[in-house]
């Protein structure tokens, strides 16, 4: 199967990020841990330390790293799975005609070279993160997270700016290992971690760490192949995704899924209820909780890390949607509310909630609750239906947390402004702080083409209010599949909307970013300004659109105002004179009796403000 | 100076909007009024009257008008101007070379073709819009505006939605000329309407109305020419900027700007110290009062609807700013605080600031009071010298009343989420209601290259808290001049912004817009969608990228999806299964005893839905 003659042709894009290099935090007790960062080293008029900022992008991005796609990433988390024990290897299942979709044979895109037996819990003791948070123990992957949400703040001593208004996160000024551990313990947060995907770099999900992003990829029966999925997964981690869900429709969805889990760096998201459906040649009434649970088996044991499981549509929910614009318009949602009204039963995942939790455990893979019942409209934002699924998805959670699996909540959709609030607060109030995962929300329902814009708005507000991860959409949202430029504008925009709700919140590590980025837009340190950005390259195309020369990229101004209007370069002469205009000016205040100041409190600020700036 | 030879080759985008055809609204008792909507007809399946939406882009896309970029557009407001009395025409200020900047012959960009006198109060009786408000009488601008803010809804019946958070703000169900009026008087709306600039349609700022977008455009030292910036004036008002500002600061300005006006059909505002420090060859310091009243004029006799002036920054807040991340951002500030400081004295803005009144009342120039001192960086956002300025143009906001100007407020800048409601809290108090006008704000400085979303998410909330006008940002922000894409970008997700301020204020003229779009999608009206959505060339070039087809257009489906997994279709079978399912499922329940609905609460629910749904 791996001869060449029949290997997809497949290539990504690797090499640092412009004007970063990959850095790595030692540190660790359970285990020798390297904690990748992006580190962008400053000019040296800067006279600052190089910015560490969080990395996303794995191996792709170390200049020191030999990729090659077909042997897959290194599996640097097995050791310590293993070393934790109550862990076997088994044969696992034998794959299927149908977990391909029946493609014909000169179609099937080839298996994936490399074949590792899986893992699965014995039962004997902890497998879950949440297992072992509440067992008490800390976590190789708990220490690695710890390292990893501080940026190096511990070290950098930037000041941490901790004002915010964070809703009732309690976030630290310092994450330690124990900490995390307590809020996964909760159930506060989750770490998806399947045992059988230890290529991944452990990363967290909880309303108390930073805010992180879901990009979507995935073929569809229309358009895409393995090597363009492939090339959008590590596209959409080297400009930030924190996870990526597989959304995969069509044919070869099982070896498609294989290539990129064996290359992802990130957890891995799907939505089984797509592959289940596929095996039932798209008959929606046709599914089986067999047919199910057996693609639940088989994408646990590729490792996958999070499933979308829309066991919160229950069947007399369904007539609550008649009356909506918009009707059901989660895919998973649809499929069950169709078969729910075929048959006039509850669907099988609400009936099997229990046996899905003992087969999730196993693998430890995370729940991702969905929301079949989320709005499509601004028409049907936060509607009964909506609200009904969400109680029973609080009820669900607690049954998964009772089974000792981790647990994330999906939600929504379109949502106006005004009404974005509460669903956060039902969510927190339902769910027991779960953690709450949202598409968008939208705001407006009018601007196809640029839903990435219109969605990042509530994004960001939602994520503010406490959501702890959202999930992207793309400029072709409505419209179509994204492709590779759709994916990077959709994950920059939700970086935004992240970052913009790690301030808002008065995350200790969110602002320095800000400051850095600031500090050298104002010293016209340039490329230090496009270095520190979430896109170098998008920053330094636009600014040599117009002023293309290197001597530009010392100067002190740009094509937007030219040299005599540039603000910034006004305002440090503006410090000069200061620097001397005060000085004379307290002089003149003194011959002239208070001419100028005749108001002793302004001249108190001034001398201050004029100490201070002597001091700088 | 008219001949063909040095005419600069212009070239506009004239035409509808793809899908959509300008409709005019009758109306009008002082004047007879055709006021302008963009009408969108759909599909005969939809069973619905065409819609109609606010239209910003004047006769350019009235196919109707033969537009002739050499002659201007008609004089629309001439007759009612001149009805209204107490202004005459005068021969007006005699053109210098410092106008326009010194240029060299040979550089000189032609004169407008057409000169027209122009006029100004006499001081015999009202001429401002806030004067004629205030005696009580309605304009015929005042009439337009009210038939073109209820965008017909008065005849279309359409259910006007307006729950919502307002935060005091007080949007009637139906907008009167008396309504309009009264706004007016009391200063919280301005109508920009500079009796020299009788083309442009009139338009309303005010946070009882239609949340407003702004678009600047301008050339600077650096780069572009008079044809690139009428074509990026017409094509900002063709994707719906509300107004114009021309920020150029290059050679030719005063003919440019005579190019832009003759040709806009919105109000243009300026920076008048922008071309006063060109008359000054670029020194700040060689500024004065003679320089600057003679550049109000001569602007205010071409016709510039609105005025940034900068008066509000003081001599003594200066200091305020040198322990800043950013310093001074705003040019005009820059330039202002720099004069003041090697001055040693308070800037001739405040210190005429009655006499400026006087210039602006004489041809109903508003005031767009500038926030100099607003924050450049995260960590400057609402510091001692932002608010400190505040109060200075709330104590200036009632002088220009008080002489019968029309007043708005300019407000930040980059401002943190957290951080963002206090700002219009403040403005609405400190400055009477004035109309509130905000750049943003940005919510992160991590994202040159993308700030038009980074400030999109700041500027939809606080055009929800109560923002009249939001200055649009470019992706070029920062980085250069902003090009006729990027124009393109900024206003399409500025009226993203607004309008998704529009619906979180319960504005009863803003959720049709959006159940008509998600209506169509649901009914798999392509071509409706594309139709009624901002960017109707984008959302058609974006689903033609993965489905070029013809047929695809009337599909049940997306490339997204594809056919199986489109949700919206499976819902609509869902709606069928509902209809006969919901009906047997009641037979189950009689038969069974209760078997799926054990409960009375759920079985009455389930009713209530089936009947709600028979009833559709």
């Amino acid at each position: 199967m791996n001869d060449q003659s029949d290997a997809p042709k497949i290539t990504v894009t690797t090499g640092p990020i412009t004007g970063s290099r990959k850095a790595y935090i030692q540190g660790g007790t359970t285990a020798q841990l390297q904690v990748p960062m992006r580190e962008v080293a400053l000019h040296e008029s800067a006279n600052e330390p190089a910015v560490r900022l969080y990395d996303a992008s794995g191996p792709y991005t170390d200049d020191n790293v030999d990729i090659d796609i077909f042997a897959g990433l290194s599996r640097l988390q097995t050791d310590w799975i293993k070393a934790r024990g109550h862990v076997e290897e088994y044969e696992g299942r034998t794959i299927t005609d149908a977990d391909n979709g029946f493609v014909s044979k000169d179609r099937l895109v080839q298996t994936f070279p490399v074949t590792n037996k899986p893992l699965r819990g014995t039962g004997t003791g902890p497998v879950t993160q949440y297992e072992f948070a509440n067992a008490g123990i800390v976590t190789a992957e708990m220490e690695y997270i710890a390292i990893r949400e501080n940026q190096g703040r511990e070290q950098a001593a930037h000041e941490a700016s901790s004002e915010g208004e964070s809703f009732g996160a309690e976030i630290p000024e310092f994450i330690t290992p124990e900490f995390v551990r307590d809020e996964v313990a909760r159930g506060r947060a989750v770490i998806p971690s399947n045992i059988n995907h230890p290529e991944a770099e452990p990363m967290i999900i909880g309303r108390n760490f930073l805010v992180k992003v879901n990009a979507n990829i995935g073929n569809s029966a229309v358009t895409s192949s393995v090597a363009d999925e492939i090339d959008k997964m590590v596209w959409a981690t080297r400009w930030g995704a924190d996870t990526v869900m597989d959304l995969s429709t069509g044919r070869n969805i099982h070896n498609i899924r294989e290539w990129i889990i064996r290359n992802s760096p990130v957890p891995i998201g799907t939505v089984p209820i797509y592959q289940a459906l596929e095996k039932v040649d798209g008959v929606a009434e046709d599914l089986t909780w067999e047919v199910f649970r057996d693609t639940l088996i088989e994408q646990a044991e590729q490792g996958v890390d999070y499933f979308t499981i829309h066991a919160g549509l229950r069947l007399h929910y369904v007539p609550m949607t008649v009356k909506r614009v918009t009707g059901i318009v989660s895919r998973g949602g649809a499929i069950m509310a169709k078969w729910c009204l075929y048959h006039h039963k509850e669907s099988f995942l609400y009936e099997h909630f229990e046996d899905i939790c003992e087969i999730m455990r196993k693998y430890d893979v995370s729940f991702s609750l969905g929301d079949a019942l989320r709005p499509g409209s601004i028409a049907d934002a936060n509607d009964e239906a909506q609200f009904a699924e969400l109680e029973t998805l609080g009820e669900l959670t607690k049954v998964a947390w009772a089974h000792g699996c981790q647990v994330i909540v999906e939600g929504p959709g379109h949502v106006p402004m005004h009404k974005i609030k509460v669903n956060m607060d039902k969510q927190l109030e339902t769910c027991g702080e779960a953690p709450f995962y949202t598409l968008g929300p939208l705001t407006t329902d009018i601007a196809p083409g640029y839903d990435h814009i219109t969605s990042a708005i509530g994004a960001a507000m939602i994520g503010w209010f406490g959501t702890a991860m959202l999930c992207y959409v793309t400029p072709k949202e409505h419209l179509g599949l994204p492709d590779r430029d759709d994916v990077k504008v959709g994950v920059i925009t939700y970086k935004i909307a992240a970052h913009a709700a790690d301030l808002a919140k008065g995350h200790p590590g969110a602002q320095y970013h800000d400051d850095a980025v600031s500090r050298a837009r104002f010293e016209f340190r340039w490329e230090d300004q496009f270095h520190l950005s979430l896109d170098p390259d998008t920053a330094i195309d636009y600014h040599d659109q117009t002023l293309p020369k290197e001597a530009h990229k010392v100067a002190h101004f740009c094509s937007m105002c030219g040299p005599k209007f540039c603000s910034m370069k006004i305002s440090h002469e503006v410090r000069e004179f200061a620097a001397n205009g005060l000085a004379d000016m307290a002089e003149t205040f003194r011959e002239s009796g208070g001419e100028l100041y005749q108001d002793v409190d302004k001249l108190e600020a001034l001398k201050a403000s004029n100490k201070a700036f002597e001091q700088k």
